[in-house]
């Protein structure tokens, strides 16, 4: 039995980053799994995991919680199942790839995004990330908003290495999917979910393969409504 | 029969970045090859390449320029000798990195350290060299020597990726090289054969891999001398 705790947005949306992740990974292991959506400030929902954040993952008796250590787990729990990594060199790289993922593009372009995340959050959580951000970078959601186009321009400029690659392979694993499209998969999803904004150019190799990512699995990523959307079904 | 046309410098000595990422390369396919040295500016040398850039391999009658192009050739021609990549994975992470090396980490430590690699080549390429970055960059290398200190820094910050994956594992390639090794090496070798300066620091877990690289085949890197030591042997 495999569980799954991930955030809940209003509407139920998902939008984390992190935890997408985790979903395609258990997809890619062909693995069924339960999901508890939590809100971001309601901790006391996960304190069982002896930590404070999400994705987390139950199997059996075991709590895993940080996606890179799910991951680790899920392939070395789930040996015969597909490769999330594809051998030693794939395992390394991917580690390379996410740690880079987090440092780099991560703050590259969520705190510019973040306004638009407030609506899509109960009243608390709004409260609590406003105040997460902007006690960690010293401006307002809205100053950093304004400064939306610059950061999409920089932020497109440091994908250039993954853009090369997807110019030759239709993804980073090569002719199917692993770990690290999903890494990259999360942060294009988590933008999709929360604004109307598009964070890639139409004619970006990205784009077309985020088109690509968003039908694995029987379109568990596309059956997520972009924010577009929501909005109309919650307005009709 | 394989040859290889990379940079040579005063002394003799091999500086390139990315003939380094060749020459390792063939010593982990296992091949035998002849080196030729060509210096910076002498484009002569090399016009039967049809292009004006070293590394340059050449193969029978096939010619290949471009480190990345040499390396898929490798891969393709010899695919019983051991695997540069470790599969499909592997192989597109690798692009990546390979990318993210040249437009992160290139530019972030070469234009600083240039002023002394013009102590390392011969007059013609001194003056080549100079006017090709100082072009470039607006700023003259003893501008840019200026800000090393500080651009060491945000050197050491960038790799913060690569040294997570290496506290972990001994190679990029886990257990053994693979070619992301050599692209990193190609960088860190560079320095240590212009310049007397540290860019790792000691306790730094990519300063230990370095070392573990420079043993490699026979201590290829190691025999390269670095510059201090150059200098005396000059002197002596």
């Amino acid at each position: 039995m495999l569980e799954l705790w991930e955030l809940g947005g209003r509407g139920n949306c998902r939008f984390s980053t992190f935890s997408w992740r985790t979903r395609l990974a258990l997809h890619h292991k062909g693995l069924e799994f339960a999901v508890h959506p939590v809100s971001v400030s309601d901790k006391a929902a996960i304190s069982f995991s002896g930590q404070d954040k999400v994705p987390i993952l139950k199997h059996g008796d075991r709590v895993i919680s940080d996606s890179w250590a799910i991951t680790l787990y899920l392939e070395q729990a789930f040996p015969d199942r597909p490769t999330l990594f594809g051998g030693a060199v794939g395992e390394t790289l991917t580690h390379v790839f996410n740690v880079w993922t987090d440092r780099e593009l991560i703050p590259a372009l969520i705190p510019y995004f973040m306004r638009d995340v407030l609506d899509c959050v109960n009243d608390a959580d709004a409260v609590h990330l406003r105040s997460q951000i902007e006690n960690a970078l010293k401006q307002s959601l809205e100053q950093l908003a304004a400064g939306r186009d610059e950061a999409l321009s920089a932020f497109r400029r440091k994908l250039q290495p993954i853009r090369k690659a997807l110019e030759k392979k239709s993804f980073l694993g090569g002719a199917a999917p692993t770990y690290a499209d999903y890494i990259l998969f999360g942060l294009l999803q988590w933008s999709r979910v929360t604004s109307t904004t598009p964070v890639l150019a139409p004619a970006d190799a990205i784009a077309a393969w985020f088109e690509r990512m968003l039908d694995l699995y029987g379109g568990v990523g596309r059956n997520e409504l972009p924010r577009a959307e929501r909005m109309e079904e919650a307005a009709a």
